[in-house]
């Protein structure tokens, strides 16, 4: 293999590092900015959210379509191989967690005009920085080929779902306590729902990241918390 | 290039047909299963849906590792290459098809000893029908390769989209009208999302079918209707 073909091949996967960071740090800002529109509930950021959605959907497209081509035209092996895979895994995850940070903000349009007391988005919001710190410690994980940083982002997910089971007995318990909180409770079920799916992305990367490096991949059986697809509230007599 | 390679290239591509082939057929299964379970609120059919998804995810995970494989040994051109690529990316829709309705049966679990009028889930149900319906087309156009076919289901998804919309307020109105409702149709309102996201996999099928036969890809703005994002009910003064 001569010179020439080496170096251009070192550059189709630099251009593939760096598409991926340009996705990472859209992904970022957009969950950042949904969690800060929710709090706010602020229409207008929420539509900034909406609308740079898109940027994050060329990107997946095209770093999908380099990767294969890269791997039938150079038929990279070991490492190579598994960071183009890794590519098309990663960008896969940051596209969903734009799409969830968008209906995040689709969400916050609706429920903007309401005004229920700000403890019921507490809960939500905690939850949302816990996820967008996993969101930023596996792309540094990732930039930096960490293992053991990545492995550290796998471990913490099991405290996210969590959180999220006792987040949506408290939601059923703001809506049984007044029906006029439904709708926005409602709203904020699926919000929360949209942030531990982030969560979840966040731990593919991770499982990504420790392929890359090692080659092998994780147990299936990642630690998962959430017991909330199993959890029921009754009304109280109260209710 | 030899007769032998040709052939076990051909025999390559024939065991990704089969696999993808038998992944259809689990997730169609799931997904009727879940439809049921929720009916009959059946906990041990639920049970039977959760125990199944492993397979699916097994096959996932093969089907993405042969393709990978085949682009980088054997460097398809055009319409195989095509072929390769859509493997992966209808495994990874099935894949997620399978945990949705899986999501489905753990909440059959948690609502199974609950005993609201049964007009409740009829929405859901219907719902859930015609989206079994619209993967059973695509699994079939997707066998034959058939992009009219496949046209016709990414046309359809838009109703389900505005079934989804009203179902979400119909639930929001029985939560309202009786808080005892609100654990059970928090629950249903999830379930309807995943039969609703199930429709988008199935979308996202027929898109692959389409860039699989033509090598060109659909308009990304596909028809939506989905407004319940935006959707939202108010207590009436006697809730």
């Amino acid at each position: 293999m001569s010179e020439h073909i080496v170096s251009s091949y070192d550059t189709d996967l630099q251009n593939l590092r760096r598409s991926i960071a340009e996705m990472g740090g859209i992904a970022e800002k957009m969950m950042a900015d949904a969690g800060t529109a929710l709090v706010r509930r602020d229409a207008s950021l929420a539509q900034a959210i909406i609308a740079a959605d898109q940027r994050l959907d060329v990107l997946q497209r095209e770093i999908e379509e380099k990767a294969i081509l890269l791997i039938a035209r150079r038929q990279p092996m070991a490492i190579d191989l598994r960071e183009t895979i890794s590519a098309i895994r990663v960008s896969g995850d940051l596209e969903r967690i734009g799409d969830l940070a968008k209906n995040i903000a689709k969400r916050v349009v609706a429920i903007s005009d309401q005004m229920q007391p700000q403890k019921i988005v507490l809960g939500v919001q905690h939850m949302s920085e816990l996820v967008q710190e996993q969101l930023k410690d596996v792309l540094d994980a990732y930039a930096t080929q960490d293992v053991k940083a990545a492995r550290d982002v796998w471990e913490r997910d099991g405290g996210i779902d969590a959180l999220y089971t006792s987040l949506f007995r408290e939601l059923l318990t703001y809506m049984m306590e007044d029906p006029r909180n439904i709708s926005f409770c409602t709203h904020l079920l699926f919000c929360a729902k949209n942030v531990e799916r982030i969560g979840d992305h966040t731990t593919n990367i991770a499982e990504t990241i420790h392929y890359l490096v090692t080659g092998e991949t994780l147990p299936t059986d990642r630690p998962k918390n959430d017991a909330s697809n199993y959890a029921t509230v009754s009304a109280g007599p109260g209710a």
